[in-house]
Parts: structure tokens; sequence; C-alpha cells
């Protein structure tokens, strides 16, 4: 591997400065984490934007969350098919090895794979539909919602509710593996749905009873 | 979406302590990115593991990573056959569209999905090898690694060889990307390889005319 | 005291966002209670435990309990020797300065401390019985108890049971404080024992005319 | 053990409410922490005064926290004299079976014991001097403080002072632990002591340099 470079000389500085100061200061957490493993109580299903940041939003330390950050956090539908299926492995693990209590569903405002969804679906952009095009074909997954959006007229709005779909896609699509469905039935684990909004910092949950999202 | 569940009253404690505290203090901050867009200078490819928090060790804020986060922080090779590529959707988003400047894989110590793939290499966890086991097919992309650690008699030193391993292939594996190469090769981007030691607080990064990991 | 540290940095977070949400909500509220003094209902002595929460269990808030946690939830027999009694004067406290009108011994399933008591009492922990074991010297006022177990084969309702008696022997003891007896007497004060199973959020009270702990 | 009285009802009835709704929809995480116990990263010494909540402060739920309550937060010397000594057994459960990696001793203002410590130094509480008194022997441990605020003229003040002396003498008197004192050499324990203001939601955290307490 040829390829890689020295890492920047602000990321080198940042670490030592983390080093010299949290480090030190936690070191005994650190190491017990390191010796008896990591028991985290919640698994976070969370977009890889920049902005999206839950631990802070919820004030977690290293230990408290597995987190799984994917492109407009999606889970794909169950597909025991033998391919490698990256956010399905971490289903897989959460649930049946780390048996974490909570699966969380964290969906965001402004994000950019759920606006190229609807590009997509709009015809705006066809080089998404290309086979090549991975992006494109991961957005598939939400494509079934875009049903749901595709009469309202302001594209604000239309792209902030389809980022709520895109939450409640994955929440319908975990319930299809059989450990996720299987743990939910008996009660040792339990689905949240989240929507935040980055500018305004606004945080909404799911309610399955007015099916829609409200202020937490 | 009926199975889905309120948010735990501690978390929903600590967003809205948040939301008058960090988001108030940064409004001005969070507002523009959620105007202007995401700019991050980095993405990071790292494990969903809950003790690895690569926005502490860096000191991130909102903004600057773009991050992936999946078991063992593995990057499969370049397959546009149309499925859906949660992680190779991720890297062309990150390298097409945002345009980032550094992609750094980061691996660290005490890797449960490591730890599992040495297992069935082992043969000592048959139920990974089943066509059903998302986490087996997953760490298949690390297979081919596994030879190179097979003779380590030290179980330990294994681990931690072979989860350093896991960072060079994604490194070798991101290469076959054509968009990938090609960033590199007019210098648009650069890839750095980090493997941390979640204990001891070490960082590690790969050096390639060492072709090792030497501390940073 | 030169070996003092900082405050982990997730915990100030946290207390700058209580700071700005629960307490700027209840300013009023924690205000009179610094001015004009405590004037809890009741006492609560609990165990250390960090999975039992009285204050959640009972939606109790800031001056409700006067609480008292140690290992076990024990309180010793009345003993007015001149040495530290700490346990012994909370209950002071509580009874004769702050005329609390309830006092209440919660006792929790899966308790650390009477899993001790146990291997002590059957030989398997000689270590405890050090005169330099505190805990193995605190767990001594159970110790009378463990006959009334020692017969139980399954190991886990042996443990639940003696969990139960950990709290009868609390009461009694207390019984052994004549400020506490005369105020029992006089209607002033009543006690209450409790028993709750972690994992199920079961709560019990005992009945004296049952002679056992009975579902809430 | 005749004495027992039923539970109140509103506490009964509170309990119910906890057991529907927390209880209900965090079941997997209970289940979870008493099939696989505890596993607290701090353990907080603070005063059994029911204006001081640590878990509300902290934004801090089932798990985190071990937590020893008595009056005044202190901490006795390390005395192995076969007695029994309930706050020495909470230290050492805590840093010897779980291992917790911070120890965090919460002082506050308007406390109670400390008043009544400043009463006896003063001459004014000859009652408390009586070898019966369990909070006068108790508060004997703050007593070799006591000397340091004897001049301070302003009675508010010399209790406010006082307060931050109980959080250091405790901190001192662990230190007199040999295995506490051990575990804080080699780095696996850290030692932190804090005072909160009831009224004014102040917090508060000692600064070995500086010797004394800065605003958090």
């Amino acid at each position: 591997m040829k390829s890689a470079k020295p890492l920047p000389a602000y990321l080198v500085q940042r670490y030592h400065g983390w080093k010299a100061t949290s480090y030190q200061e936690n070191r005994g957490w650190y190491r017990r984490l390191a010796n008896e493993g990591q028991r985290p109580r919640a698994m976070v299903i969370s977009c890889c934007d920049s902005r999206v940041h839950v631990t802070s939003i919820f004030g977690a330390d290293q230990g408290e969350f597995f987190i799984h950050r994917n492109i407009a956090n999606l889970v794909p539908p169950f597909e025991p098919d033998g391919d490698h299926h990256g956010t399905s492995a971490t289903v897989e693990y959460a649930v049946n090895v780390l048996k974490v209590a909570h699966l969380i569903v964290l969906g965001h405002s402004q994000c950019g794979g759920v606006a190229g969804c609807i590009d997509m679906c709009k015809g705006n952009a066809p080089e998404m539909e290309a086979k090549e095009s991975f992006v494109g074909r991961w957005m598939d997954i939400l494509r079934p919602k875009y049903d749901l959006v595709a009469d309202i007229d302001d594209s604000e709005a239309q792209a902030r509710q389809l980022e709520r779909h895109s939450v409640v896609i994955s929440l319908e699509n975990l319930m299809s593996f059989p450990f996720v469905a299987s743990a939910v039935e008996s009660g040792e684990l339990s689905l949240h749905g989240l929507w935040t909004d980055i500018g305004e910092g606004g945080l909404e949950c799911y309610d399955p009873a007015a099916q829609k999202f409200l202020p937490v």
C-alpha cells in the first residue's frame, strides 16, 4: 500500500492534546473498556453527514453508543444472499452479540443523500440511475417512499418529509430481520425513530399512534 | 411502523440540555452549516465500536469530518453490480460530491469484528461461515490478510496485527475505485491509515516506506 | 490534596445542560429549598448499586426523600460506643432533626453485597472473614439471617430470599434505636420494608401479618 | 418484624406509573443490567440531603453511578479494626470489586451536618458532644478542618467554606486507604472533589494547583 500519506500536522497536534488531557484524565475508564469489552446500551444508525454528532446531542461518552453511519441512515431489507451487507452486519452484531436494548435511527435535515434521491425520482439525475452509481443504488432503498411526498410542491418541505420517511423505512426494514423482530417482540429491544433539524437544533421522535414525528 | 417507542427520558433530558447550551452557543454556525451545506475537509472510516470516538481524539466539531462507521472499518473492493453497497456509496459521495481532501481509515484494538474473523479463519466459528451470517460475510473482506498473521502464536498480538491489516486492506480496496485512484493520482485526495489502542490511548499511522504502522 | 483531577468533559457538558434547563425551570423551588431548608417527608435507605434509582421508581424530585445508600441497605444495631457510625448518624438526623414521617428500607435483586455474604457464610470467601475486609465486616450485620435461607437449594432463590431478609433485619435493628422505637410507638414515624426486582421492575412490600413480602 | 406498615398510597400510585412507562420502555436495558451485572464508570459519595440529586445534575441513568450517601459526604480514615464501617465498605467494593474509574466526592451548600459541626466546635451544641450522639461522633471526622475556618466572621461564608473542606478531608482520607492510593498511583482511578450550590445551581471542582474550588 504505497499511497498512504502521513497524518496532517493539525490532526497530529490535536491528538497529542487529547492524549495529554482527556485520555490522561479518563485512563482508568479507557483501560477498563479495553480489558472488559464494550457494553453499549444503544445502537444508533445515523448519517455520515459531518453536521450530525449524535454523541454531542446526547452527552454520550466512550462506551455508551454503538454507532453505524451511512448515507441517509438507511437500513436495507433483510437479504441473506451471501454478499457483503455492511449495514446488516452492524445490526446483527449489535442485536445478537452486544444485545443492545435500544436501536435508534436518527435522520436529519438538509440530507444530501435524500436530496439526491428526490432528484433521481424526478428524473433530474440520470447519472444516478446508472448501475455504477453506488449512491444511486443505495438510495433505491428509500425510493418506495417517494410516492408519499411526490405531491408536495414546496421542495424544502418535500425534502424534510422524505428525510423523515428515510427513518421510517429503516425502522420498517429493521423489522424484516428475524432477529430484530424477535428481540422487539420479547421486549429485549426497543426501536426509536428520530429526526433532527441541523440549523434549528430541533429533535422529533416518531409517534406510532399519531403516525408522525412529534417534537421531543 | 407500529413498533417505535418514545425516547428514554434520560436522553430527552440530555438533549434539552444540549439544546440550551452547546446549540445555543453555536447557533450561528449551525445555521450556516444548514444553509450553506457541509464542507468537510476529511472523510473518516472507523468502526461502530462504542469505544472509538474519532471526534474526541481529534477535537473535531460539527462540520469537520464526514464519518462512515461499519464493523471493523472495512472497505469492500470496487463492485459496480447494481446492488446496495452502503460503504462504497459513502466513499463515492465523499470523493465525488464533497471532494474531501483526506480519507482516513481508523482501526482500533480489541475489535470484535476482527476477533470474529480470526475465529472463523481458525475454524472455531462455523456459524459465521453460513450464508446467513451478515457479520461473517462482511468479515470475508478481511480474510485474504489472515495468512499474514496465521503464524503469530500469541493470540493478542495476532489480533492486534490483523486489526492493522484491516486498515491496509481497506486502503488497498479504496485504490480499486477508479474515482479514488484518480483523485489520489491528481493530488486532490490523500489516503491515511491509522490504528488506535483503546486502553493506552496510542495512535499509529501507516508508513508506506517502512510498510508498517509507526506511532504518531 | 494533590491527587484530585478535573471533572471528565462529558460530565461538565451534561452539568451545563442541566443548569440551563432543569435548574432554570425550577430555580424558584431550588432557592426556596436553599433558603428555608429541606423538609423531606420520608427517609429511604437503599443500596449503592448503580441499578437502583429510588427517585425514578417513585417519581421523586428535589426535596422529597432524605436518602442514605450503603452496601446492601443495612442498618447496624444500636451501638452508642462513641465510634463513627455513619448509618446510625443518618437515622438519628432523619428522625430527630428532620422528623420524617416514613422510613423506607429498599432492598433489591442481584445485590452484590448479599451474594458476598452468602459466599462468606458458605465458607467460599475466606478473604471476607479477614478483619481488614470492610465489606466482610459490614455484611456481618446480615449474617444472623443466613440460617433462615441455608436450606434453600436453588442459589438464585436463596439470594433473592436473603436480600429480602436484609430489609427485615434493618427494620428490626432500626427498632433497637430508642428514638426510632419511640417515634414509631407515638405514631409519628412509620417503617416500611420494600424489595425491588431490577430486571422485571417488580416491587414487593413486607407484610407483618403474612410475615412475608407481597407485590405492591 | 411487626412494626412495618403498607406503603403510602401516593408512592404505590407513582410506582405503578413508573412501571407502566419508564420501566416498560427500558425493559431490555433493565434486564441486561440484572443478568449481566452493573458496570458503573464512577462512584459518587454525596450527602443524604433531599435537595442533592447527583443523577439529575449529570443526566445519569440506571447503571452509570455507584452512589454512597451519608451525612455530609464524609469518608472516615482507614481503620481496619474489625468493626462495622459502612462507608469504608462502599469504597472497598467500588474500587476493588467494581473497579470504578472515577471516585467523585460531592459536597453541597446549606449542609445540616456541617452546620451542626460548626455549632459543636463553637460550643453551642453540647448535646452533640455526647458519646450517644451518632451525628456528633460522625461529624468528628470533619473536626480537624474547623481550625481553617474558625476565623471567618460571616457565618454563612464560614459554613460554605467548611462544606468545601468536608470534600477535601474525604479525599484526603480516601488516600489513607491502601487500595485507593494504589489505584490512584497506577492511573486506574481518579479522584474528583465537587461542591454544588443548591439555590444557585452552581458547581465547583477542587483544583489541586490552586488549592481551592473553581467553577466548572
